[in-house]
Formats: C-alpha cells, sequence, structure tokens
C-alpha cells in the first residue's frame, strides 16, 4: 500500500500525477490519494470577498485562519471542487475512484484545538485564537479505507476531519496524509509538492537533500522553510505510525509518483 | 428501505429535516438521503460573477445551462457544501453518514445530453445548444450503496452523475433520488420541498392532492408548476422501477419524513 499527498499548491501538474497513479493502479499497486487545497481555497475565498487569513504559532508554523464562514469555503473547494475533479481525472483514465472527506464515516476524528496560541501580527506578541475549527488528527477509520479498497475502489482523500461532537474541522493535508499512511500500514508515503524535495538552501534547488536516516529528521527541520515545515512534521508522525519509508517529491515532472518510488527527491527512511 | 430526497429550495428546514431522519434511522430503518442544491448553488454563482443561467424545453422543462465552468461551480456547492453539511449535521446526531456525488466510484452513470433542443428566450424560437454538461442517469451502482448500507454508513448522494467517458454531468436531483430509489429496491421514496405536496391550484395550499393512482398520475402532470414538474417524472420512473410509493410531502415542518411515511402529503402508489 501507498498512500500520495499531491500539494494543492500551484505548481503541481494534476493531470500528469493522475496519469502516474492510473498507471500504477492498473500495474497493481494499492494506493490511496490525500489532497490539500490551500491555493484554490485562497483564490475562491478572495473571490467570494472573504479573503484567507494565516496565523503563526509561537514555533514558527503557518496556518490558516478558519473561522466558521471559512471553514464552509474550504469545505467546498477541497471537497466539492479539488477531490471531484481528482476523481474525475481518475475515472476518465479508468480508475474506479471515490472522494471522502475526514467527516465522512468519521474517517479522520480530531481533536478541535479550542485555543490556538498565535503570535499577534500588529504588536508581535502571543495571544490567544478562540473560534477557530481548526483540528489535530487522533484517529482514522482504516476500516472504512479497507472495505473501498478491498471492493476495487480508490479512495481519494480530502483535508477536512470531524470533532468528537460531530463538528468539521480543517486539517494539515499532510500530516492527514501521515495519518492515512499509518493507519492502513503503508509501505510509502509519497508527499509530492512544486520543489524537488528538502533543500538545503531553498531555492535553490541544486541543493536537494537525497537521503535522511529517520533518526536524523529533527535536525532537517532547520532547512524546512514555511510549508515544508509540517511537511517535515508529517514525515515524522508517518514514521513513527511504522511507515517504512517517507519521499519529499516533485510533483510538477511526469511520473511524479513513479520516480518518487524509484528514490528520485529526498527520501527518510 | 427509503430513500429521502432534500429540495435544495429554499424554505426546507434542513436542521428539522436531519432530526427526524436521525430518529427514524436510530428506529432501525435503512435510508439513503438524495439532496439538490440549486438555490445555493444560483447564490454563489452570483457572487463568483457567473450568474446562473436557466433553458427551457420545448415541452415545458426548465434546466439550468451547464458550461464547464458552471459545472465546477455546481459540483463544489452540491457536494463540497450541501453534502458536507447534511453529513455534518448527521453526524452530531449520532448517526454515521457519508457523502457520494454521482462521480464517485460510478455511483450514477449517466449519458451526456450532446445536444439539448432549447426555446430561444430572445427569438422564442427553437435551437440546439451544444456545450451543456447535463446528463440523464442511465444506471446506479447499487452494490456500492448496499456496501456502505451493510456496513452500517447512511449515503448522502448530491445531483452529479459521470458519463461512460469519464466526465461529470449535473444530472436533476429528483429523477436522481428516482433512480437512486429503483435501484436500492427502496419501498418507498419520499420527495420533501417546500410545498405540502401536489397543488390542484398553486400555490393555494388548501388545494393539496392528497392521493394519485400510479396509472393517474400523467394526468397529474396538468397541475405541477415549474420544478414540480420534474418530481412528477421523477415520481412516474420510481414507479415504473418497482418502487410501490411516492410521497411528495412538507419539507419545512418538524417530523417531514415521519409525516409522510405515515401518509401526509401527495401519496402516489
Amino acid at each position: 500500500m501507498i498512500v500520495v499527498k499531491i500539494g494543492g499548491t500551484s505548481g503541481v501538474n494534476f493531470d500528469l500525477v493522475t496519469e502516474d497513479l492510473a498507471a500504477l493502479i492498473k500495474a497493481g499497486h494499492k494506493l490511496v490519494v490525500v489532497h490539500g487545497g490551500s491555493g484554490e481555497t485562497n483564490a475562491i475565498s478572495e473571490q467570494l470577498g472573504h479573503p484567507p487569513q494565516f496565523v503563526t504559532s509561537p514555533s514558527g508554523y503557518t496556518s490558516r485562519y478558519t473561522n466558521r464562514a471559512t471553514l464552509e469555503i474550504f469545505a467546498m473547494v477541497t471537497t466539492g471542487k479539488i477531490s471531484t475533479l481528482i476523481v474525475e481525472r481518475l475515472q476518465k483514465l479508468g480508475v474506479n475512484a471515490l472522494s471522502l472527506s475526514g467527516v465522512d464515516g468519521r474517517l479522520m476524528l480530531a481533536r478541535r484545538k479550542d485555543a490556538i496560541r498565535i503570535i499577534d501580527p500588529v504588536s508581535g506578541k502571543q495571544r490567544l485564537l478562540r473560534d477557530d475549527y481548526t483540528g489535530k488528527i487522533e484517529t482514522v477509520n482504516a476500516s472504512l479505507l479497507n472495505l473501498l479498497l478491498d471492493a476495487g475502489y480508490t479512495p481519494v482523500v480530502g483535508p477536512l476531519a470531524i470533532s468528537p461532537e460531530g463538528e468539521a474541522l480543517n486539517v494539515d493535508a499532510d500530516r492527514a496524509a501521515a495519518m492515512v499512511a499509518g493507519a492502513v500500514h503503508a509501505e510509502k508515503l509519497i508527499i509530492l509538492s512544486n520543489v524537488p524535495g528538502l533543500l538545503r538552501q531553498f531555492p535553490d534547488e541544486s541543493t536537494l537533500i537525497p537521503r535522511i536516516a529517520k533518526d536524523k529528521l529533527e535536525p532537517a527541520l532547520e532547512f524546512a522553510e514555511g510549508r515544508m515545515k509540517k511537511k517535515v512534521l508529517g514525515a515524522s508522525e508517518a514514521l513513527q505510525l511504522g511507515v517504512a519509508e517517507v519521499v519529499f517529491a516533485d510533483g510538477r515532472v511526469a511520473q511524479a509518483v513513479t520516480r518518487a518510488l524509484a528514490g528520485y527527491g529526498t527520501v527518510i527512511s
């Protein structure tokens, strides 16, 4: 089993990636696809007159400020548009794909962060944000994924989760992919984005780090810029959950997943 | 098995309807929910600067003109927003609901209407419209619905279908509900909207027609105004597929489905 995370960032070539996924599935691989949707959500939020806002934690992680209105736009874009269009692409290629968000069948159960500590962008001081619908995934309903996989469907998972009380929550897609990979006992987690992997000196692609031992991942965090920080965190979580190998790979090129499986990108194991 | 169609029209009370559905499911009923989304799609299309357009067929049926941009907005709203929020409401009430559009797992396979004959709103003459992504459902993947129902999930189905070539298509939700009801061998199809049933003199609610024999449905079409025409067509299709009873009922009131099962509304059998 392989879990492939497709970044929502501009630059990742969805047509090429889905072609590659279809070829791998036809060759006998079992796959679960997880996707993000930040870039597209930002664009549609702007069009709807509700511009996105981001907050930064004291440890430097950036995340979307998600009040209820933002959550509904995020659900609309990630589940309704991105998931549907990935499923449509795979169906055109003969793969019987099916989309699920974490709300469906309680696929991803998360703890809502009641209050998140952020750095106030104006004062630079720490403060608490309370009306945020962001969650941290605690469990994945692997039996639902296995039920569908065993019946021949390829699940395409979007970045929403559900709280024990039944509230939809925005979750980080890289960490969602890590939790899914752990739950289905995937051998590999491939995280595609618009860079060739972890770069020692971002954005200089000649400084790609080709291999990282799993116990050397924490020092590698210092090289991670912006959203790459969460990918490193996701990789670390997946490895802790028993996934043997995580690859950060380039989603802009043909056969991106095939290349990642062959060891191109940053391989962490 | 009961299939419940929830109208997308304003006036249907989603909170009350989902409470009633949850109570029925807990009492042992097996249910599939099908929903529309015209009203909400219109509102969001306007906000996105892409106002909705409608066309009328020579026989007087009105439908959405769905070019590719409209299709993507329709998918976003129906699948991403309406389905997700229905699932979220049911999950809050302890029902393990799960959303699917007809694209997922090829749930609803439809023939795309290559060219649809419409009445030109300016000239009043008939002409053909060719870039429309609207379909007529031909088969429903009942095995997917049964797989999920047997595993304890309640499917919530949105009004998209897929062509044999893998294109997503907009389909009429009432007729989708009819096809789903036929495929899962439902005993009853309940169609909720913002009127108490079929009215002899629309919109005078005191002219409700309480009972129609299935072989008297065609003459009843003359009383159907606007969107009610498609509901009558859906009812007719469901009955032909072996569904024993179709009820047009009021979705604005408490216990709407329970009341419909008890015979309130227009019962066709």
